[in-house]
């Protein structure tokens, strides 16, 4: 998580923008909006999905990774979760053949779904409560030993950052109580929060209850269609950062 | 989950080809292993991290897809899990890009991430109780409302089958006092069974726990390693077939 904090300091921002192309002229608006707001993005987010669906899918994630500057990480959205041995061609993918600098991984398989993507200098972010509301909903179960399926996923990869320190969680924005009990929790864990903007997030919620105490960092805010959508995407970029800079500026008054 | 009945019954097999790709030659092999095990193959399926983790990936997938006789169901092992909107996308790569006809498939994030590959005539594998066993348990965590986590994910997929008939799950084949308690507990679903062989799990075991009490079928029971290994794929496929229908017939008569 070293070089996501930073670039985070570096470019005084918590901003990731997500990348999930759909349209038409994918290629150039992914070129424009990487080279537009590169500037203000403390990482870029590409999503599989998106770019399997489509016929030059990997080899459009190949270039993406050339696009984006040295310095500003990369997360392949791909929330991979599978036993020890097909992690470990998954980790090959992500890392080896696309180039990324982090992943998200999804934990039902258990930790033997997480470590073998946990090398030196990469950033895991595991799914521990997720920005859509299901019916049935598995994160939300209660335990018998205490705490949501939820909670248990945050309370593993705490555990697990010991020795694997660049483990973080991915938690929803779009349930600012939910985010600010998992922050408690983990006092100083990464938080990849996607669900500000299309899906409903409040961003001054997202904000007060995800920012460390500590420092003020430990939440990338992602938005994705706010920005491919934009009319410009560079101006839009900045303006996010600029709100929620404003927005930590306040908390960290208020704090004092 | 038809198709994969009706290959069932006419090949008169149970048998599931994992196709984990390694080495060297992998094309040719796949070929090979393909062509050799058809004729004792209920299923074929290809994880998709093995295929990722090549340059090729994609468009080997795509050929493979080819050398698959029109009537053998091939499952994409993508163990998918993302909301709606992506899970769509995921859905278009294995179903419309790869031409797959069934899928395994994460719950953490809920229904979700379950429904948009429930398309009619597809198959989808959502993970239970998983082949592996990892220190920190998910799936075995105990609910408050009774159960355990893999309970729960039996019982939602059981409740969703009513209105999407072409669910069933994944259980491993290393617990069988699991695979005999799920079975119990959806006494109709089809399951995907990996982990006999390589993994550990017992052949015996396996048919006596997982197959329906109604009919002897609804298990699939995968073997990869074991086959591509194999000096001779068809003769192996041959003997694990074999050895599984006597199990059956076995089990069969003592039901009797």
């Amino acid at each position: 998580m070293e070089q996501l904090t930073r670039r985070a300091q570096t470019a005084n921002s918590l901003l990731c923008v997500g990348l999930d192309p759909v349209g038409e002229n994918v290629e150039a608006q992914l070129q424009r909006v990487v080279a537009e707001t590169a500037e203000y993005a403390a990482g870029f987010k590409p999503n599989l999905a998106f770019f399997l669906a489509r016929p030059d899918g990997v080899a459009l994630l190949q270039r993406l990774r050339e696009w984006i500057p040295q310095g500003v990480p990369m997360i392949l959205d791909g929330k991979f979760g599978d036993i020890a041995n097909t992690a470990e061609r998954y980790a090959a993918f992500a890392y080896d053949v696309i180039g990324a600098d982090g992943v998200t991984v999804n934990p039902y398989m258990g930790e033997d779904a997480i470590l073998p993507f946990a090398r030196p200098g990469k950033a895991v972010f595991v799914l521990a409560k997720t920005s859509n509301k299901p019916v049935h909903s598995w994160q939300d179960q209660e335990l018998v030993k205490g705490g949501t399926v939820s909670d248990f996923s945050a309370d593993v990869v705490q555990t697990l950052t010991h020795e694997h320190p660049g483990l973080g969680l991915v938690v929803g924005a779009t349930n600012p109580a939910a985010l600010g009990h998992l922050r408690q929790r983990c006092p100083e864990l990464w938080f990849l929060v996607p669900g500000v903007g299309a899906q409903g997030g409040d961003l001054a919620a997202t904000v007060q209850a995800g920012c460390r105490q500590s420092d003020g960092l430990g939440v990338l805010i992602n938005t994705s269609r706010a920005l491919w959508q934009a009319a410009e995407p560079g101006a839009a970029a900045r303006d996010l950062t600029f709100q929620i800079n404003a927005l930590r500026a306040e908390r960290l008054s208020a704090t004092i």
